[in-house]
């Protein structure tokens, strides 16, 4: 465990007959005590980000160059991301399948957009065997060169293009509709855990079409799921819309992304979903006879998200004592520990956390059964609070002596403090424990709403276009304005000269999920361009963004 | 769908009302119809398993060299294995995490023997860029050269063992207890789709523990929980023990496995469990301080299976006319389709249909709800019915005019043809299918067991060893003789002559598993080595092998 703040050291060596008493006081009086996370978000926000992933034990650097090791409880996380979205994908008509991890050389080539995007920086397998080298040590053995150098896949169109070529013969054949569970490889100059790293896992659906209508109708389709997942279950609002030309995927026709904004006021792409035309239909040969007997090139689409959501979820929720977790992916929703004072209690209070953790484990919440963690190890129950607010888990439970002869246990929400604490009766937790994990699951969509429209603004000149991306506080530089809502005439150099001016991209041309309303209505309205000045038919979103 | 047989396709072409009558007959004089799968076990039992492979549309090899497409029904295969093993090594307290898919090569360099085994074959990347060639095409950047080559991973004892050595400080943090779900790449010369391919999928176990007793007792678990999976949900019997020095995995002390025999009367080893000892711990650094004080060196485990496991269950149970699944793992456990005779009838089936798929799909079998599939495609009976039969599902039910009238549905074992044809009253078919379901699973298993039983033969003179060992035609060279119960010194040499002479290896020392308690009590008998005559303490179990 890393080490807790001094407030909590403090806590750990009192008597457990001060302990509520004490937290209670802790708590209220917040400002005075240090945060659980040094540096806090407004002191250095990238900083603050490593460290709740690191005192939240979810994942760290390895030996191995911008690649990441996902620890148990970050993996957890994402366990649950994809049993939900498995589900989602299922639920679609969509089968899971497994792809060649290595690609080719010549089939990246196929596609002249595709390999300009994805051949710049990838993993080359030249090899296929290592001798000892005149040191000693394990050299590429020569002769066994590669005729035709591998790519460990950066995504999958290509190769999964190959076997849909074969698959493919007749409309009745299709739709064909395939997700697959991998990792890819994309070498990365600058990494940060989970939101970007040299290798990282994800799924990639790859579907084909008999027609440009429904290949389209399933790229909205699975940006839609993406929506959904995201604000049902990580509680994370998005903005969904096309990108521009500039940001699109490299070889599609269209590109869609669901796009959040984090705490620094920067955005992070969260999910993407492409339509492809039948350029990758072209390259890979993918043709099928119409019901008529004429042959024609299939439509086809892919749409990807992956570990990166985990960071998304990090950078939403997250406050300065670490983790906060939204029930309906973390990996427990409740823990419980006793809180002893001397040995005469003992035995109750672990009858009781046994009655309870059993009959909550007995309870479901959304699509699984309560994961109840109980912690009996043998640390203070200081130690055990922190390590559990840093882990963010939704709900704490502790029973002391004087719990167990009131018949309550004393219950924590995690997104609250001292205002989510309350003394519930034994009786009564099994039946309200999953209410409150909805209740605490809506708090932190709301919340995260509220602050992502406290931080989207309708921007119609320069000057407060440049006011809003420019950091206040030269001393603060990581905050990033938000969301602007401005209008832009739809010139690539228009968008280039923002982009080289503020380093503010279009994140794209939004089509819902706007705060309210009235910013809704006003996305579609004329208005001048922002960089230029020509006439504009509607506002597109410009952010910073990772 | 592939080509139906001869008796299949003058079917389809019947009128409905001939249908059951005609398919009963055929199915009763089974020797005059040719198999849905050419050519036969018998005939030519390698090409057979490509065609079982084939005809239920698992897999496929890719443009990869080696690499195979795991294609949907065979993906689905797999992920009910890992539902199953997951839950497993969860119950025995196992974490999953996930750790890079590339491995330094120094770090291969640690260990001796384990490089001595995974560097030989193995994909080296050596750069991360491409860029135009002189010709046009792409080439590995000269420039982007890696400093050290990086290995795909063929096994990660290296990388988990450096992050287990950060994550061990003290005898608190053991045991460490982790699962990785993981694609692995070995270079292999021959490739066979599931059974040796150069990618895989696997789970990999890795342990860590504070004494060697802890170590080996969790080695142990771990191949008890193997040889449980395979018996109890693939249904293929397993003789479980430790390996010779010979078959060990590259630096393990003592490695375990568990050993299926193949209908070709080959061995196939389905899944090992190494004890490490120290040398793993020693290579990497995993050290902890005891209760004492003192420094000590950890002792570790690791196990694996993999998708080879699909490949197993393909050769136990499939037949001539393809796969045969165990219901426990079938991808769905029932199919249903109508039977139309004119239009009359129509509406009133599809109705009855859509109740039984409904009532049916309301009940579980062990650890799901029952998963079934509804043909309603515009294809004969006859094509569905052999379509079904090669893709395994473990039971049929076609509803037809007479059985609308008679108000019961036609129910069809995959494992029993003809005798296991029933007529259902359509109001017990959601209480007797489940139970149905685990009939055929006991009844596959049983038949497994009888097929191994009368292939493993306690063989104590060498004329009748080599005998064993000889195809008695040489027309049919697939016949491999089974499992030999035979003495062995315990000298290396001894088992390179055997292994020279007859291509037959020690699967492994028995511990259990073997037919019946009268060949169990003669494992441990005093005896004389089948190759030199010197004595030996008992008998170990000899095979060809995969």
């Amino acid at each position: 465990m890393a080490s807790a703040p001094t407030g909590a050291r403090d806590l750990a060596s009192l008597q457990a007959g001060d302990y509520h008493r004490r937290v209670d006081k802790n708590v209220n009086q917040k400002a005075k005590r240090a945060s659980a996370i040094q540096p806090t978000r407004a002191e250095d926000y990238a900083e603050w980000y490593q460290q709740v992933v690191r005192a939240a034990d979810l994942a760290e650097n390895s030996a191995v160059r911008g690649c990441m090791v996902i620890k148990p409880w970050g993996y957890a996380i994402w366990e649950n991301i994809q049993r939900v979205l498995d589900r989602m994908f299922k639920d679609t008509g969509h089968k899971n399948a497994y792809f060649p991890l290595f690609i080719p050389k010549s089939f990246l080539e196929k596609e002249a957009e595709h390999v300009e995007g994805f051949a710049k920086e990838c993993a080359v397998v030249t090899h296929h065997r290592l001798i000892a080298g005149p040191d000693g040590g394990l050299i590429p053995d020569p002769k066994a060169e590669l005729e035709e150098p591998l790519i460990v896949r950066p995504t999958s169109e290509t190769i999964i293009g190959a076997s849909f070529a074969q698959w493919v013969k007749s409309y009745r054949d299709l739709p064909l509709l395939i997700n697959q569970w991998a990792n890819v490889v994309r070498w990365e100059l600058r990494t940060r855990l989970f939101l970007r790293t040299t290798e990282f896992l994800w799924q990639e659906g790859h579907t084909a079409h008999a027609t440009e209508a429904e290949a389209r109708e399933e790229t909205l389709k699975m940006l839609d799921v993406y929506a959904d997942f995201a604000e049902n279950y990580l509680a994370i609002p998005v903005i969904r819309g096309p990108k521009t030309a500039s940001e699109r995927f490299p070889g599609a026709v269209d590109t869609y992304a669901i796009e959040a904004l984090m705490q620094d006021r920067k955005a992070l792409q969260a999910g993407t979903s492409h339509f492809l035309g039948q350029k990758f239909a072209a390259a890979s040969g993918i043709r099928f006879l119409d019901a008529t007997g004429t042959l024609n090139l299939a439509w086809t689409t892919s749409w990807g998200c992956s570990t990166r959501l985990v960071g998304g979820l990090i950078m939403t929720h997250s406050d300065d004592d670490g983790l906060v977790l939204p029930p309906r992916v973390a990996p427990a929703h409740v823990v419980i520990w006793p809180v002893f004072r001397g040995d005469d209690t003992r035995a109750a209070i672990l009858e009781v956390i046994e009655k309870i953790s059993k009959s909550l484990r007995s309870e479901r919440f959304v699509d699984r059964q309560l994961e109840v963690e109980v912690d009996l190890r043998d640390t203070s129950g200081g130690d055990k609070q922190w390590e559990w607010i840093k882990k963010g888990v939704p709900v704490r439970i502790e029973v002391g002596p004087r719990d167990l002869t009131a018949g309550t246990a004393l219950v924590t929400r995690r997104d609250k403090g001292a205002a989510g604490k309350e003394s519930v009766p034994f009786a009564e937790l099994a039946t309200r424990i999953p209410a409150l994990l909805q209740q605490i699951q809506d708090d932190l969509f709301a919340r995260a709403l509220a602050e992502r429209d406290a931080h989207t603004r309708a921007i119609d000149d320069r000057a407060s276009f440049d006011q809003f991306f420019t950091p206040k506080n030269a001393d603060k530089p990581e905050a990033h304005g938000g969301f602007a809502l401005s209008h832009w005439c739809g010139s690539p150099t228009c968008e280039a000269n923002l982009k080289d001016a503020l380093k503010v991209t279009i994140r794209c041309i939004p089509s819902y999920g706007i705060a309210g309303a009235q910013a809704a209505a006003r996305i579609s309205e004329p208005g001048r361009c922002i960089a230029c000045g020509e006439s504009s038919s509607g506002r597109v979103v410009f952010a910073k963004s990772y």
